[in-house]
């Protein structure tokens, strides 16, 4: 298994992290079919489970998955990975998918999901990013899809290969009527007129769990935001569970980044 | 292995169909990073191969895979495959994903691809379908993925599911625009004014392999179809290598099955 460390919880067991055990038959590989959940590890304690777990549930209501688990089971194996791996910075990944089944589209009832959680070392350090803006994929704003954490990151990838030919860390997605959606990896946070704003979820924001806590707190807001206002922007952050990363470059132009959100403890 | 036959291809190994051998870092499981083809066997005999090679070969262009063997040597694999699974009537199912990597969207270059081939058998019969035109679900005609065999197949699969609760046996995807692109497993075409029409690729249809071969052969001309054509349609079929299905009811409406599209010898 490449680069994880010691340890990973399959199905109820905690596996040695060399082992190749997945069923070849395993909807989450053939089809895309299932969820994750990124989640940060801090001072050796897995952060915000509970709203994790919210997402989750709204992903598995959505493609009609059943957790095999109840909660506080899942609860206990993610600190059991933690502890396996001796984890106090980095976080954890949550795969759950639909599990090995015959051929065809359509879900049998019968089907076991999946359920595994890696570990990763992760130092908490973030410096600037320079973004560009994708020409090649839009996020689909109308899509349920958009609004889960599912397994179908391709359009992210190629996002991410895109940022990556013209040499910068990241891609921001715009939704098909040309307004801002979110980054590859993360939810966007812009000042415009001394406001922190994040897009809505209606124009393609996935509901993240950092954006949620900032919109919680006060301090950011809702708003369209149109292309426009990215390079013109007082300050510009890209955010998720693991950091937030100022934006320091759009393109061409620079940013300022004196300013940026810090997350609150926790 | 849920109901697979005896044996499956993994990487240049032939393996019994239980093992479950995939690396659980795969980018085919944690991110849908990869493509696949599902290839027809009749006589004993894979059909359509370069054809099929053709369609993953611009897949990988696009994702910037690299098939880890030569074009023959895949061949070879899926004899073996078939003659493995004494498969006379059936099909073939190639999976190639990025392989284990480590976290993080940007592939590395040192992955080394997973490449799978399963088989199965199927009884070459197919008897008509009834059909709805999703309401949950469109197809992203713009995105570059629209025009390749992903493994990002969640939109697929909840059409499907919107299908069952309707009580019929597949979806119609239409595009943002509102014109017909394809159903959840195979290209459509639709009898209009004594004419068999299938829609662009450029309108989201995947670049099917039946469809391909009855464009070349004249009998299916590429048009824009409006969604009110679907249920006027003289005649409707849903085809892939797999089978052409007549649809016989679309919604609550009746379509005549005296009239379908016939597959040429191969």
């Amino acid at each position: 298994m490449a680069d994880q460390p010691g340890v990973f919880w399959l199905n109820g067991a905690l596996l040695a992290g060399d082992a190749s055990c997945i069923d070849p038959s395993d909807r989450g590989l053939l089809l895309g079919d299932g969820l994750f959940e990124t989640i940060a590890v801090r001072r050796g304690q897995a952060r915000d489970v509970q709203r994790h777990f919210a997402r989750l549930q709204q992903g598995c209501a959505l493609l009609r998955l059943r957790l095999p688990w109840d909660l506080a089971a899942v609860e206990r194996a993610l600190d059991e990975v933690a502890v396996g791996n001796g984890l106090l910075e980095g976080g954890l990944r949550l795969t759950l998918t639909r599990g090995p089944a015959p051929r065809g589209l359509l879900p049998t009832a019968a089907a076991r999901p999946t359920l595994m959680i890696t570990g990763f070392c992760l130092s908490p350090v973030a410096s600037p990013v320079r973004v560009i803006v994708s020409t090649q994929i839009r996020r689909d704003a109308a899509s349920p899809l958009s609004r889960i954490k599912s397994l179908n990151y391709l359009p992210n990838i190629l996002a991410r290969l895109e940022a990556e030919d013209a040499k910068v860390d990241d891609a921001i997605l715009l939704n098909q009527a040309g307004f801002v959606a979110e980054a590859t990896t993360g939810n966007i946070f812009l000042k415009r007129r001394g406001k922190w704003l994040t897009p809505f979820v209606s124009d393609g924001a996935l509901p993240g769990i950092c954006r949620e806590k900032f919109l919680e707190s006060g301090q950011v807001e809702e708003a369209r935001i149109h292309a426009a206002w990215l390079s013109s922007a007082e300050a510009f952050c890209i955010g998720n569970v693991l950091s937030v990363r100022a934006v320091s470059q759009i393109g061409p132009i620079a940013v300022p980044t004196t300013d940026y959100l810090r997350t609150g403890p926790g």
